[in-house]
């Protein structure tokens, strides 16, 4: 039985075409682009290919482009290399409560040296205003670290808000956006949004594991990480993950028309909120406004990991929270202030192009009977 | 026609078993390993298997390895996380003058830091003595660094006389070796050796680009260099390269027998050696006891870029130095003090298991047939 995968926020299904991609390019074209002959130059022109195709999906240039082994990279190389090239102009960062792990994690190693960093904190439907972005920025502020859409709740960030406060406050910030979960989803530009950094990963778009960019406007600095053989004009060095940047390029090139297809996952979304509002205690993390490609509720009687039980022994693959976050309770429920009885018994769900009506309806159901089989016996 | 590709040390074909693990990874098998679902489980079962592989290999236990996204990421880990977790306790570094641009790098940022490095410097054929070693590091030598086999020249490098120097010294130092070039072709036992951390990447032993390990010894303690969502037990975080690290798994349960292969490679790289020396005005660069992999020669007519072309066009993929090094003089040839009339006419032909030995045969005619046309022509 084909499993039914609602879970593709934390990573999805890789996209036949861009699977048969990297296949040719680990068994065929397998030379290193370094390499100063034809098989190294076969797989030159691969990554360029996929360069120019990530960077259209932003309207940006292709030498805009950092490839990197993915989001959590992206986002350490973005947030690191900005810090510290800005270092001697202020100290300060603003950030957000609701940023993954990667965000959060970087913030506090740069909390031990001394950084000041400000959390803008969620209200209960999991969203950060404009006007919070706008009064936190000052002109000690160097980097603005937003996520586009929060990857449990799908609430959209102000991310537009961050050049008009950092321009605002006469700031020396440069703007990271993490649009892990919006890539691919809903049309980014950076350039036009002042945008200097944007972190986007594969896995989330039908790419593989293991691949990600970073883009980096042109004219900014940003300082290394890594260091090496001078690969992504010495950004990130270490030979090119060929066989996934092609994959990537090539699940980039399989995109549906956004607007087009956010019509599709906004109908599915709105059915199944309107399926479980139908189970009795079911509440709703999410913001009406939210990506349609994330829904986050909570059942109120079963917990999160007896229902994730319940699910998968029928198929049915979700998320409590995120998947990053293995077994801790969410610091994004929390950080919106969740009673206990909500925080521990919230599920995220989270589709894909490939999720159909049908899928919802069973997972509805098996919820409903989680819920009256469940609730009983854990009471 | 089947191109005749001698450049394996700058990366691999991955082998067929490989490549279909990677392939089943993306597209059914395709969960987050960290998710509490069956297909979260799963793939976190595909992980373990692979991690058991490598460990093996090693005569390690898996939870002493840690997944990276290559040799350069696994080799900045090591050395910036040993460097940091020892800094108190001295302020000097042993490393070699022909080690790999990704170990270079670093070195380069921690002169820059305020420590010391010592450069052992090779002799004409690329060797580092185990005197050498045993000379260079005293009591405030905390981090001793030692690639096991050069990837230019083949040369062996005595990484046990690492681990004797400081225990004769008395130094605060770990050991770490980058094995990346030894890795599935000598045995290598860290523990044994008492090797700290030790070094391998997946492209070269036929596994895809884009994945390695680093060996970190138990009880050993080194400082993350990524932050982010605990993967890795918090030393890499990152949703796991999957596909990636299935397929290292797969391309090392298919490693030969190593004596057994190490002597066929002998063979062939006799063989080689033999027809070339039949060259007017060849000369050798890999010392006579240099792992079979690789061979380094030069013309002594033909500038390196020149016979590089002219033996891509008919099918035959080579190496002027190291692919990470495109297009500048071999900075492991020029630490051999090499004439400038033999650096810029070196070549570099490095094998697998696949080679055969009408490959090669084809190889040195093709060379033949190069020195005598082109040497008139660039005269």
């Amino acid at each position: 039985m084909k499993p039914i995968y609602l879970d593709n926020s934390a990573t999805t299904q890789v996209c036949l075409p861009a699977a048969q991609k990297a296949l040719s390019l680990m068994t065929e074209i397998y030379g290193n682009p370094s390499s100063l002959h034809g098989m190294g130059f076969a797989a030159e022109q691969e990554i360029s290919l996929a360069r120019r195709r990530v960077a259209e999906m932003l309207g940006a240039k292709p030498e805009e482009m950092v490839f990197t082994s993915g989001g959590t990279e992206a986002n350490n190389l973005a947030i690191f290399g900005a810090v510290q090239a800005r270092r001697r102009q202020g100290d300060t960062i603003v950030t957000t409560a609701i940023e993954h792990p990667s965000v959060l994690g970087c913030m506090a190693q740069l909390e031990k040296q001394g950084l000041r960093v400000v959390y803008l904190a969620p209200d209960g439907l999991g969203r950060i205003s404009a006007e919070q972005v706008m009064q936190a920025v000052d002109s000690r502020t160097i980097l603005v670290s937003l996520m586009a859409v929060n990857n449990e709740t799908g609430a959209v960030l102000p991310v537009e808000a961050a050049a008009k406060a950092v321009a605002r406050a006469k700031a020396p910030a440069l703007v990271h956006v993490d649009a892990v979960q919006a890539f691919g989803k809903m049309p980014l530009r950076p350039q036009k949004a002042r945008i200097d950094l944007l972190t986007m990963s594969g896995h989330k778009i039908h790419a593989p594991k293991g691949v990600g960019a970073l883009y980096i406007r042109s004219g900014v600095r940003i300082l290394p990480q890594v260091f090496g053989g001078g690969q992504e004009k010495g950004l990130r060095p270490g030979t090119e993950a060929v066989p996934l940047i092609g994959a990537l390029g090539e699940a980039v090139a399989q995109l549906p028309d956004l607007a087009r297809q956010w019509q599709i996952q906004t109908g599915l979304t709105e059915e199944c909120r309107r399926l479980l509002a139908g189970i009795d205690g079911v509440q709703f993390h999410s913001p009406p406004d939210a990506s349609p490609y994330v829904l986050n509720f909570s059942t109120g009687s079963v917990r999160s990991e007896t229902m994730l039980h319940f699910l998968s022994e029928r198929g049915i693959f979700v998320s409590s929270g995120s998947a990053c976050a293995k077994a801790r309770a969410s610091h994004v429920l929390s950080a919106m202030k969740l009673s206990p009885e909500r925080l521990h018994t919230a599920i995220r769900v989270s589709f894909s192009r490939y999720t159909v009506q049908e899928e919802i309806e069973t997972f509805v159901q098996a919820v409903a009977e989680g819920v009256r089989t469940l609730a009983k016996a854990t009471r």
